[in-house]
């Protein structure tokens, strides 16, 4: 399968170089909006964004490693008119007008389109429609950390006198253990987490003001058991630059006569490296359905697991059955 | 989606039971292999086996509630001819020769088969796909209990001198641990799990002798770590009479640059209510397969996620994606 990167920011590096665990994906070229020179990759051709038409036919599948607020919106439909293309859009409240606009696109020129690719939506989407199949009379809760929020860390950046600020969302040990002992609470986001921000101030920065700012940010904060340590730029750099994540889907359900709990749970040492991973499998999959005579836009919802998997038929059945 | 239940051991009567919970599911029947007479359903009316053939269009998916060892080796095949049909088959070393020959059968006259839906093989089988395919470069664990093993409180029931028996199968906690810290060592099911069994002995019996007996039992206890516990068939009946089970599939991978642990677990107040209610999910999936054409053998690892889900298209990507 060859495999085209339309962007080289965090998840476009990632993917590069984790392509060597998929022994079936050939790396045919990165493509930047920046200057190409300006772009160093591990070693796969870098190439102006505005080349890749001129490779239709050389790419099987195209990763458009683009950011969900404006990027992907206008790429995805734009590039599914003359490529397989997979994203890992993540804005689940613009998820059915992606998919609808992506679709329409796909399905015109002939192609298949996998969006919403990663851990969630992904991985998290998937155990979440299992779990409710099997269960159908339940609850099921998501939790998200301990890991960084890059949204909330841009969130506390964004306000006056902050130099710089990392954000870890961290799941609530005793909502995780009313859950784990099989009760059926409603809970919201903010009884389920709490907040842990790191900020650096610029010098001469009123931190009470930068405190109260971050504790009472409406959409991001407010609500949560927040905690702000203000820490030096150093101290950041040395215990905070990684983006470790992390997070549970659980679901207690009621059967006729007993009770039942599923969970699953992912530890990520670097969430962009785990995302790319999953975008390799899932485009290993888009390929396969692509030979069937899918097309239009589908999800993780659509993918059957035998298509992610390397091994085949009778192989496959013998391994993991 | 009618629904026929062909057996009603453990099983059967759970799918019966559980069936209430899936709102798609409309109960045709229980076929039986007893006397009619001795049969009491909860209010599904119940046929001889042999009339099954009488019910061949007003069945859309009869399930086999036999046991793997005798039944459905020959029953699969055999229905499979008439029906569509799903089964628990749990013998992993003849899944191979299961699926081809109800295969076989399934294509030549033009139907769908799943077999092998449970939760091991089953529900643990798929999440071991996604996590290797999201993993590639790591190590998977399945880890069962705690839980009752029917096979294992059946061996000890044939030793001279034993009334009456239940055997707990435990995942060691210090091997659980050992995973969840990173490792990737090589471990076997004797080195991951404990055996504790609780036995009633005819009077008169030989205790040391039985004790000895169990510890030694190749295939069955020979290498694990055995507790032998003589109760009375009263604390028998009272305290051991449910069949909880549970489990873990964990996987341990490490990325470019990183590693990463992906962890599935479920919980059990009772196995075969559970294994029920992932039929009538897998019932659902392979009634709407049929109906868009797919015919032959099928497993978990052709079904994408989808088919399990009461809602379809826009609903579903708004409700999980």
């Amino acid at each position: 399968m060859r495999l085209g990167i339309y962007g080289y920011g965090n998840l476009g590096r990632f993917a590069e170089a984790n392509a060597k665990l998929f022994e079936d994906v050939e790396l045919v070229g990165v493509f930047t909006r920046r200057n190409v020179k300006d772009v160093k990759t591990l070693g796969t051709p870098v190439y102006p964004a505005e080349d890749v038409l001129s490779f239709k036919d050389k790419i099987d599948v195209l990763f458009i490693a683009g950011g969900s607020a404006n990027d992907l919106p206008v790429m995805t439909p734009q590039l599914a008119k003359d490529f397989n293309v997979i994203d890992s859009f993540d804005n689940h409240s613009m998820m059915v007008e992606h998919v609808s606009a992506v679709n329409e696109s796909a399905k015109q020129s002939g192609h298949l389109a996998l969006v919403a690719a990663g851990w969630d939506p992904g991985v998290f989407s998937l155990e979440r429609m299992i779990f409710d199949s099997f269960l159908p009379n339940g609850k099921s809760y998501t939790f998200w950390g301990r890991g960084v929020s890059q949204g909330h860390s841009n969130a506390i950046r964004r306000i006056e006198g902050v130099k710089d600020a990392r954000q870890y969302t961290n799941p609530r040990p005793e909502a995780l253990e009313t859950v784990r002992s099989g009760k059926m609470e409603d809970m919201n986001a903010q009884s389920m987490h709490t907040r842990e921000c790191y900020v650096v101030a610029e010098d001469g920065a009123d931190k009470t003001e930068i405190e109260r700012k971050i504790k009472t940010m409406p959409g991001y904060f407010e609500g949560y058991e927040t905690t702000v340590n203000f820490i030096s730029q150093e101290e950041l750099d040395k215990n905070h630059s990684g983006l470790p994540h992390g997070g549970f889907v659980m679901r207690n359900g009621q059967g006729n006569s007993f009770t039942h709990r599923l969970e699953f749970a992912l530890n990520l040492g670097s969430n962009p490296e785990f995302t790319s991973s999953v975008i390799l499998a899932y485009s290993r999959a888009l390929f396969r359905l692509y030979k069937e005579g899918v097309r239009g836009c589908i999800t993780v919802a659509d993918v059957a697991p035998k298509y992610l998997c390397r091994e085949e038929g009778m192989d496959l059945i013998h391994k993991y059955i």
